[in-house]
């Protein structure tokens, strides 16, 4: 008999509002504000006592505001009295950070699972973790969501689909989810397999499976610089390709990223809203599909306590 | 039969530099950048396996990159078996929001206290926290050292001393700061009372005990925006006082700071260097005193496991 509330911070107001919509609640009451010496000032301007609150925040840039301004929140949540607190996250800052891969490196992936969990975060919800280990990083239950599905349908609805198209994964790591978009669309998969020949020789880019004649979709779950994306992308065109299309989660599009995509033979690049895309990001290249059904689906689910995994069938 | 290694992150380097100096040790080799997203890339670049590592952090602005660098490099260094991860705070960043002034705040300086022991920390040298109270977050040891004797010799050694001048405190909270002032100067105290006599009436000040004819200082921990140091200084002017200094721990130097110090009666502000002041932060009023020495010497004895609390007699 206890209440579902649903607030924001300020990484990504407008997608917590399509959430609140889809969900058919309002966001609650809450400042988020700076205090003049820059420090983040937080005030809950109604009552959440015995409520099972969740709270939508992706840690995207500015990365350290964004994980902090969530962290005093979950305090201020736990210190009045919150049922349950539940971190919705649609972007996971930091997940790159997930191992060790020189001496004294930091693992910051699970230093701000620690962090989430200290502040008194009782459950995660999350989306395309970088690494789907990271769900490891938590003693706290973690449901985690995929994009997938809705990117997978955005091609299909256009007519991608079969021995025509060619599912591409940039790099190893994302071969698993090339597959699984593959499956969707029932089209063969290929690989972009660089290597480095001896040390300080340039990378070679070689295409492992078949694009010769067909349209290509590169997929990944962060597009940050773009460099690897689009240095793909043109190598599928000279392989033979006819079209090369790309989509990703996570668009963190930093640095040189649009540009490099507009120089790109890129055709369309589509992406999701688990980040929000500042004004000077925007490219006519550019298609943003939104998260926010999953997402509310998922919060009511686990407020209903069904299991969220049945949303991906 | 371990080692000291003191590092520094990027909050303060002049100061780590001065108390790496002062301590006869360099600064231990670690780069901390920043990746194109923004997001903290840490290397501790020497071996740290079995040392007592001395971290020197200010969470001051922008606070919220400062304490995710000092956390990450307590993540870093714990994972790289420190034998001990000493962590100095010359300013404590967030400290005041230290309680629940209204319902629904977090308490966002018991926040910090967490995170930073969860992410490793065996011990914490601070100083003049806002409250002192702040010590009693920590279930870690924490030493506290205060600016006091360096700001009271100061004035002493250009003959400001007994009857001739009055400490003031500019408010309720910070009359025993003003009180040690007095007693290593010799000097009597006075208290700048703000009451709102109604709701919605804008307060006055009245100056408790005597400053006419007098050379006022007055001295507080932090000074941010600067609305309450010169207020008070002004007021004092008009109360009779011959001259009026001022005197802080902690520079945070916000907003219209700067302007508000010009444009005051302050004579003089002598402030430490807890805190970086940049380059546009500077005034002919501010004269900035080091706590290289203090902090140095707290190391040193924190290292040879001696009792700090004698850098104060
Ligand atoms: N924010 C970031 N931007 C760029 N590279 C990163 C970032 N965070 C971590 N990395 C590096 O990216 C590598 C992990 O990427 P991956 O091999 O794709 O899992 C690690 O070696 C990290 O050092
Ligand atoms: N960074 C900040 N800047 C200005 N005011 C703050 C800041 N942090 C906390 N406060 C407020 O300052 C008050 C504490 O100041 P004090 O009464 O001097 O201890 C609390 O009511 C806080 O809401």
């Amino acid at each position: 008999n206890h209440k579902l509330k649903l607030f924001t911070l300020n990484a990504n107001e407008p997608l917590a509002q399509e959430v609140a919509d889809v969900i058919g609640r309002p966001l609650g009451e809450c400042s988020v504000k700076r205090f003049s010496d820059g420090e983040v000032q937080i005030n809950i301007e109604e009552s959440i006592r015995g409520c099972d609150v969740f709270v939508i925040q992706s840690t995207s840039y500015p990365v350290n505001d964004n994980l902090m301004e969530l962290l005093i929140m979950i305090d201020a949540l736990r210190r009045a009295s919150a049922r349950t607190i539940n971190v919705v996250m649609p972007y996971y800052g930091y997940a790159r950070q997930d191992r060790k891969a020189r001496s004294r490196e930091p693992i910051t992936a699970k230093l701000v699972a620690n962090l989430l969990e200290k502040a008194g975060a009782d459950r995660v919800i999350a989306m395309d973790l970088h690494a789907p280990q990271i769900q490891g990083f938590f003693d706290i239950p973690i449901d985690h969501l995929v994009a997938v599905p809705l990117l997978s349908d955005y091609f299909k609805n256009q007519g991608f689909k079969g021995d025509d198209i060619v599912i591409v994964s940039p790099d190893h790591g994302g071969v698993t989810r090339a597959r699984k978009m593959a499956d969707r669309l029932k089209a063969p998969i290929a690989i972009i397999d660089k290597r480095r020949p001896k040390p300080n020789v340039s990378e070679v880019m070689n295409i492992v499976g078949q694009v010769d004649g067909k349209i290509a979709i590169l997929i990944d779950d962060i597009i940050d610089t773009a460099g690897t994306i689009t240095a793909g992308a043109n190598a599928i065109i000279e392989s033979g390709a006819k079209e090369v299309y790309a989509c990703c989660t996570h668009p963190v599009l930093s640095g040189p990223a649009i540009q490099r995509i507009n120089d790109s033979q890129i055709k369309e690049l589509v992406i999701t809203n688990t980040i929000e895309l500042p004004e000077d990001k925007n490219s006519p290249k550019i298609k943003q599909l939104s998260v926010a059904k999953l997402i509310g689906d998922a919060i009511v689910r686990v407020f209903e306590e069904k299991s969220v995994s049945t949303l991906f069938d």
